[in-house]
């Protein structure tokens, strides 16, 4: 059973509301939106909007299934910026939209992305956009954060556990606080359930990491070594330039800012030789257990199962 | 008498809240917020947003200085990312934000002010965010059709006053309508004013793209001829194509992708040597004029008149 079989029924409908947010009387602007958007993607963010809110009891918030379907508007609009921003070249195992269709239509696309949010959110209470926008100031932030710390081998975990939660754990946080706070959830209950997501977002995030380096090419849909090459700081990377034996060669490679395909490929080697992705996957361990310790204040349903379960699943994932 | 006179303290006030929301703890992203909006502009937005809420009597909204300063955070937005787009090498007399800081940088201080203005708007009601969003979605389909125009030198006027309309002229309506809609004018107030914003609207890009033709660099803060090296077709520009004399030679300068120095110059003369501006500043007068006609269902007063000077001072404008 996958983890979002109880709100599989939800879930349609979020998708509907997304195709129907993406209308332009501009075709091409559709085009784009549907190539990204299309690709499939977990809708983790969605998912973790409706898990929330249907494991606090919620039952007829009229906004949470457009509320659902603007984190994952949001999720897209980010994911086309980066990848212009990071040159990264697939993405969802599909050419990134910048390549497909140039800089500047990506560029347009991504905005027009964030204003059919922004549209949506006309709809919801001031609560929910300031939660909304915490998260997506966080993201902002923490790319500017990411971006001062590239090719730097001294980065140190702290810096790169705030860079990783405004990067990714934020938007989880959103999606779970917003749907506990719609479903109507104790303010207690709000808060945990908002923690959950961000643990859930830390580990997620960390596995991402490590995929980078020891995942199957096919199955993550995007190239290996993509953050050794760019020079971004992962906790694998960073624990591995530590180590003993292969440290200093690491890093050497690390700082280059032009990367040749055979030293990639040779560090990524050097990594799997060091205890870095044990450590790494130890940590994200870490992350998922606390998250699991802030469902106790949720009553036991189906839906508190599922959010175990992505966790569990979160943890073992491919791609 | 300058047209902002009478709402001056409440543009100041504006600028007030636009400097609260650019507050970050990324104190480069800061930097680069204020880079763009330090650099003056004018502000037509927030002001016609006030003078239209005045001008139909508006006297208590507790959200008119904070929606005021949201059209300007969506507007440095777009000009920031309208930049990266169009490798525009100056703006309001400084450098463009992606020159001095990076496209990186400049793209995601571009979605920070969204998510800024995104913020504001959770204190609005729906009808105000609806707009709002439809001026934005306007924009960003009218950047996607000029893309698609680009070098074409038979691009139909029809098609040029759809592009200017989303590109300029529906933020302007979006900021009179909204405006009379919170100072609470009748009905038929609103649709109006909000027709006098989409006017101006035309007028002012309509001398945007003769300035560029004419204009004095050290006024505008950017250089001149930057339509024609982009292969923007403007309507000064393809009045000219069409010249019996020049239009030949103007469009074969035209549709080069890459153009010297000599050429775009040369092209320059040209469209001088044609009635192609007495014509699109008679084009520019056309929509002032509707413009104006818009306003009679408001009574006489100092906004009203204000909005009136407006007008003129557009018309008349050197940057």
């Amino acid at each position: 059973m996958s983890w979002d079989t109880p709100i599989r029924k939800e879930l349609d409908l979020v998708e509907e509301e997304i195709w129907k947010n993406v209308d332009s009387k501009q075709a091409l602007l559709m085009d784009i939106c549907m190539h990204v958007i299309g690709a499939g993607g977990k809708r983790i963010r969605p998912g973790l909007a409706l898990l929330a809110y249907k494991a606090v009891g919620g039952k007829s918030a009229p906004n949470i299934i457009g509320i659902a379907a603007a984190f994952e508007l949001i999720h897209s609009a980010t994911l086309i910026h980066d990848d212009i921003n990071d040159s990264g070249e697939l993405r969802r195992g599909r050419v990134a939209a910048y390549k497909k269709f140039g800089v500047q239509k990506a560029l347009i696309a991504g905005d027009f992305l964030f204003v059919r949010s922004f549209r949506l959110g006309g709809y919801w209470n001031q609560k929910v956009v300031e939660i909304i926008s915490e998260a997506c100031t966080a993201t902002a932030e923490s790319e500017i954060l990411q971006q001062a710390y590239e090719f730097d081998p001294n980065t140190r975990l702290e810096t790169y556990l705030k860079i990783i939660e405004g990067k990714t754990a934020m938007s989880m946080w959103a999606a779970c606080k917003v749907g506990a706070y719609l479903g109507e959830g104790a303010q207690r209950q709000i808060e945990h359930i908002g923690q959950f997501g961000l643990n859930v977002g830390m580990a997620f995030q960390i596995v991402d990491d490590m995929l980078d380096i020891n995942g199957n090419v096919k199955d993550l849909g995007k190239p290996k070594g993509v953050d050794l090459t760019d020079g971004k700081p992962t906790l694998p990377l960073m624990i591995a330039m530590k180590d003993k034996k292969v440290g200093k060669r690491l890093s050497a490679i690390f700082v280059k800012e032009k990367k040749g395909k055979e030293e990639v490929e040779e560090a990524l080697e050097l990594v799997l030789r060091t205890d870095a992705l044990e450590r790494s996957h130890k940590k994200a361990c870490g992350f998922a257990d606390k998250a699991l310790d802030h469902l106790s204040t949720i009553k036991d349903s189906s839906y508190k199962e599922s959010m175990q379960q992505l966790v569990e699943s979160i943890l073992n994932r491919k791609m």
